[in-house]
């Protein structure tokens, strides 16, 4: 696993920590209902992880997109699968989310060790 | 079918056409990219349109997220799947959503003939 | 109380309780966290309300501000602090803010009776 | 001229009115900088009209794009000038920007009295 | 004072100098206003920084967090107010911020020096 | 011209080739629709680019910022019609689009060699 991911990894973890121990319940509340919105239910967790991912890239944020792309393939999803996701969220949120889907290319390579 | 979901797709026809008569090529080449990007491939077309309706939900797009439950529906999409999808694009999208999940359910509602 | 806004509130408690009453048990636990969130805490009541009135202004959400400048004026909020707390949002989120703007002074007066 | 955008004229005249007669200084000075964005310059009004009609769509504000349309009638901006920057802005906001492109190529069509 | 916050004030100053020494009147008309709109007025300035505390992050602008965030605290607001304020940010703008709050509290440490 | 955007040339370059030798069809054509949408027309291609800046800059992309400042620059964009363009961004897009501001200038200046 590359460096940047580690990195990521090690800060998210950090934080969330830091976030989790402090006295506010409602925050902690969000993080658990967070955590169980992709939980297997009506939907396969699959299913889940790439709305997850796609709603991720058409609001453009980097570390949500890093995040399920790792989940998802945890759960299997191949490389022609991602790329007709990150298709979708390429054409319903244009142009502007192609930085966004450059680096979601580059963290897919560096997740399979390429 | 509801009248305002009847009224929503002859207007989107109506100016569909209006769009595509015009002069230029390039648009509709966007609008032939946007169709295909949800044709049958890696990826079921009900997991694709379900993309669509998250993707829709969380950039708060309230005819798209109409028109994305309307083929997902005809994909076989049942209530509970809906629910968990929506409530997805809820807790990723926050609060601010609650009003567009409000008339999905409602439009919801109309293409069940509730 | 106008039309619109009386219309408005109708629509809002029916499609709550139509959510509401879903089999789906995690929407209805985003619903109750979303309430608490203006709950007095180390914040007063007020503060949190016009807390939301801004995030909802700078994310263009008719319905939202509407709502939260309702709940404002409950709180005793006066029309020169919703004028600075609006004025905030239209720094903060441009040009593009003002036809929210403008029907959030309509609902004001409206919520007036002027 | 349409009934519609008669309607939108008169709103925003009489909003814009009871905003600016209200005693929030810092407001009127915004509404006096958002002007003045729109005066020639080192660029022309009609290059300017155009860039603020483009931010509208790809920010998916359907009053502000009506606004920006009229305007740039006004200066001169012909029907495929039109077509070539709302695709800019098709290209770059994606398609969740298509139901804006609908009533923006709708409005044209009503400001040409078609 | 952490080196990543020394870094982002010494880039955020050499800028601004560096823009408001161009000719574009407008432009530092529009500094002078953002900054006129968290002064005292019928608000208090801590209220208003905590405005523009969450309007900044349901719009994800690290830079415009960690700015409010600092901001708030000269103006004495506390870990509890700081968390309630986030957490409003949380609920409205869902999970997608949620990168953003972990930088958040990052910066919240580093400027208590933890 | 400066490492940071020599370094953001070489990544853009990469990852668009690694996107490009994909077998995703859907997404080539995207990029092809892409380039074309800024070709001369009936507008010429410095008004287009410039639409292009200004709607990167409402979204607030710095990747597409730095590269449409880099095309305008191109196409003989002078420092004033810059300043111009990048002021209606930040008028339609509000302060929230300040940070982008300070890095479109910085970039300017590298383009510039200053």
């Amino acid at each position: 696993m590359g460096d940047r991911l580690e990195e990521f990894r090690k800060f998210r973890e950090r934080m969330n920590a830091r976030i989790l121990e402090s006295d506010n319940l409602e925050i902690k509340r969000f993080f658990a209902l967070d955590t169980r919105a992709y939980d297997a239910g009506a939907l396969p967790v699959k299913t889940k992880e790439l709305l997850g991912l796609v709603a991720s890239l058409v609001l453009r944020c980097d570390d949500c997109v890093t995040y399920h792309l790792a989940r998802c393939q945890e759960e299997g999803v191949t490389r022609p699968e991602f790329l007709e996701a990150l298709h979708i969220g390429l054409v319903v949120g244009g142009s502007i989310t192609i930085p966004h889907l450059r680096r979601a290319v580059a963290t897919l390579d560096e997740l399979d060790g390429l």
